[in-house]
């Protein structure tokens, strides 16, 4: 019985699955209660019950993950949620109902008050499945604790899910739904986790199954062979031993280098991206610094946190990215209240414009980090989509004696000048999730639309490759610092379309460090040329594996 | 005294200006009311007063106007308003900031329930705002009526304005802010009115105060000479004269067709299409069959408003775009209730697939509609980012005898593509507004990145390029159907881009024909490399100037 999805990294794991239940239905409008104290009880009983049980799971997970579980027993706990529930009882709901609709009234109410308390309708949402589920005694929905390491096997997973996964317990993810630009994609890049998603179906895998998850050929093996396990323990162990080899740099087969660099979101990261061989950073996002804050931040703790970063990579390049607020990370000191489509508003650049002064102050700590260590300091703007943005941005950065300013390339538009974008600054690092999420017109975080959120599709490797030629033509580096880096494949098609770096997850260098040194440049521009003209995303993908070396 | 901004179409008019009232700011949060009884008195005469006023003025407009100023009147006599304001009078607030608090809780109750009462969240506004001025005596905000013609001058126009404005007496717009793809700019192609916006200065303008507002140049000219005067009512004589004349088709100088065609929303808008020369429609958008319905609109219903509008083209080309449902326009039966942004989501041909009924439904009235008639009916698809989705759609198409079929191109995926995506279908059609959006990434209903919604991005002209080209090489033919179409100098381009047709507001059609004739093969050509070869849109807007005919 095999399933095939998405593989995500080249990893392989073998363990037992464990099922994330399914939301649980929408108990019935219509049912009536008979006996309305006995209702009001049953309803306070489950929402005490509800309440404890998140408040001791809070105790044993502890950190940021017990935070979100007591807010989540207050919630069950709220006076004014049983009030709700009374009344709704006594106009005749069933328990179940009453609850339903008691939460449903309280997250409109989140939702209408915007912001971090928007955010909270879904945890909101969380609480009312389980308090709902424990009174018509179905399984809690979210995070199965099955007692042993397991294989997280489930329709998609939000954030929220995450939150309260015990990673260290999940041997690989399996999802039915959700595309490669998903956040159960972007958590595996991040922890390393072996996942096959999109594999629909799996749907029909059971809990306590064993399978073998292989997300390097994209498949899910359930019920497996002997002979299938002892060639994927195998295969399980050479991988351990290529990690455990000393790192090198990253190169193709004829020693062209291709610098590996991390993504990092905190200075705290830097360690074990130079311990996984990072040649240095090719994104540090900022942003860390300034959320949970109404203001910025200010400019001791900034210079503090920079040249932290800093000092981990003496001599290494170190790109980094000016605060991008704005889309999925509102801020309140530079953004708008209200946009109808927030990732198609004032974001990046264009809120920075609005507020030069956090910019400016960004700037001026970069500049002091700079001066006190010896890393390569370069600084990138995020959404630019115009040759005279990046004048603007530019011209800031030499105020204050940032010789090394660069573009982030994602929206459509600075691709397709990417020659004059490139004669305007020193670099230019392509940001794929968005990218894609623009030549697509389909939102990044929107399940229904995941089938576009491919950067395969050749549109996207297109636009890739015009910013690839255009930096030879200019003479200025390109590098990638999006999802498709990661993907051992991809990498090679995009050095293929003219990229000079990769930027990644630290947990992905080693897969793509050894997939790049078995090929040569003409096999990658190959490859790329043979995407570029596929018809569709999987044909591309197909297209690229086809003309590979060793491959046929 | 000059003002430039961006000229819409090639109207010029003279007239005294009136201008809209600004939004009158927030009353303070920390006055406090002595005398409770009388603040109630006060606040209750506003509320009578206001709504007396709408109801009144709803009378003298009549038709839809009437509807939504008598719902406004309604809200503004709304007892649960009322109650809260005496409520937070008696927590001291004042009158003013009492009505204010008290709209401003029905708005975000409103907006939280999504759909058509969110979309009235505005007029609520409206209202409120009409009662503060009331009360505090400030000039009432919204459409002025100096009781004779005028050019209107604005900050920018929302819907909920221009609603409520006798077009009649307007003789022309003026805004500070706002972009060529805001409504404001549509609202003027659709009606044929000469425009000038975004012209930050013109702020200065004051009531009264006689202008001349030169869209043909993007110039609004204050305290006019009488030279500039005469000149101006000579150039109006001028193009009454023009647009008396008989009307040929499209051509350019040497005779090359450019087929002219209309964009439709409604089939009683056919007539006046003929009337003013077009050659067949471009866009026929069928929302209008489905608006302000829960549920699809009945098959007779369909293929009666179809065949209406086929009868009024005999032997004419009619391009029928089917449903497009999201985004700005979602439908109960088709769309999700929440998208964060919808824009992104399952709008369009996505939409369509999870509803395949209702789009068989209406190629099954189309086909019937087609079968009664003598027109050359065409059939496309909104919102295509893949082949894939291509072969779709024409396959169902053919399903129903629907000879020819084809594709709007408003993703960057497709127009990069195009050549795959043409070969599977019979035609394309850019969408030149949602293909802006896309391209820049920036919302085209967005004030705060109007700047950036300009269709002579280069970016954008790079891809209305690579879909011409592709059209050239497949065999097929290319139309633009957005607003860059009704744009003289921009119409030009895109046929020196290789689009074959331009479909625009009918009102337009005059001044593009004119401006084809007067340019060759070659002409265009070089004026769309010039732009394409541009910095930023600006600078492509006066290159295409520099080199076209006649420009010195």
């Amino acid at each position: 019985m095999e399933f095939t999805g998405i593989g995500i990294g080249e990893g392989i794991a073998v363990g037992r699955v464990a099922r994330m239940a399914d939301r649980i239905p929408d108990p019935p409008e219509d049912a009536r209660t008979v006996d309305e104290p006995a209702e009001v009880e049953r309803a306070t009983r489950a929402l005490v019950a509800v309440g404890e049980e998140l408040r001791s799971r809070g105790d044993r997970a502890g950190g940021s993950a017990q935070e979100v579980l007591e807010a989540q027993a207050l919630m069950a706990g709220d006076p004014s949620v049983l009030a709700d529930v009374r009344t709704r009882i006594a106009g005749g709901r069933t328990a179940e109902r009453a609850v339903h609709e008691a939460f449903a009234a309280y997250r409109e109410l989140l939702a209408s008050l915007g912001g971090y308390l928007a955010e909270r309708a879904a945890d909101l949402d969380d609480v009312s499945q389980r308090v709902v589920a424990h009174l018509t005694g179905s399984p809690a929905p979210g995070v199965p604790e099955p007692g042993h390491p397991f294989v997280l096997v489930a329709r998609d997973l939000a954030p929220a899910d995450t939150a309260l996964l015990d990673l260290e317990r999940v041997l690989a993810l399996v999802t039915f739904e959700g595309g490669p630009t998903s956040h159960t994609a972007i958590l595996a890049r991040e922890k390393g986790l072996p996942a096959v998603i999109g594999a629909a179906d799996a749907e029909a895998l059971v809990d306590g199954e064993s399978v073998i998850v292989d997300a390097a050929r994209g498949r899910v093996v359930g019920a497996p062979t002997p002979e299938q396990l002892a060639e994927a323990e195998q295969r399980i162990a050479e991988r351990a031993e290529r990690a455990a080899a000393p790192v090198a740099p990253g190169r193709l087969a004829d020693g062209t280098p291709v610098a590996l660099l991390a993504n990092l979101g905190a200075p705290d990261e830097a360690v074990r991206a130079v311990e996984l061989g990072a040649e240095g950073v090719g994104l540090f996002r900022t942003e860390f610094l300034f959320l949970d804050s109404q203001a910025a931040p200010d400019a001791d703790a900034q210079r503090e946190a920079y040249t932290r970063l800093l000092a981990a990579f003496p001599g290494r390049k170190v790109v980094v990215r000016v605060l991008d607020a704005g889309a999925d990370k509102p801020l309140a000191f530079v953004n708008d209240d209200e946009e109808a489509n927030p990732a198609l508003g004032l974001r990046g650049i264009r809120a920075l414009r609005r507020s030069e002064g956090v910019l400016r102050e960004q700037l001026a700590a970069l500049a002091a980090a700079d001066a006190a260590t010896s890393a390569d300091l370069q600084v990138m703007a995020p959404m630019i989509a115009t040759v005279e943005e990046t004048r603007w941005f530019v011209g800031l950065c030499r105020e204050y004696g940032l010789e090394s300013a660069g573009v982030m390339i994602e929206t459509p538009s600075a691709a397709l000048i990417a020659d004059r974008v490139l004669a305007a600054c020193e670099f230019a690092s392509i940001g794929t999730n968005d990218l894609t999420q623009y030549t697509m017109a389909a939102d990044r975080l929107l399940a229904s639309v995941a089938g576009l959120q491919d950067p395969w599709s050749p549109a996207v490797l297109r636009l890739i490759g015009e910013v690839g030629a255009a930096g030879r033509r200019v003479g200025r580096p390109v590098g990638v610092c999006g999802e498709a880096a990661a993907d051992p494949l991809l990498a090679v098609v995009l050095v293929g379309l003219g990229v000079t770096s990769l930027s990644m997850s630290p947990s992905a260098l080693g897969d793509v460090r050894t997939r790049l040194a078995g090929v040569g440049p003409r096999d990658a521009e190959r490859m790329a040329e043979a995407a570029v003209a596929a018809e569709g995303a999987d044909e591309a993908r197909r297209a690229a594996e086809a003309v590979a070396p060793g491959s046929g």
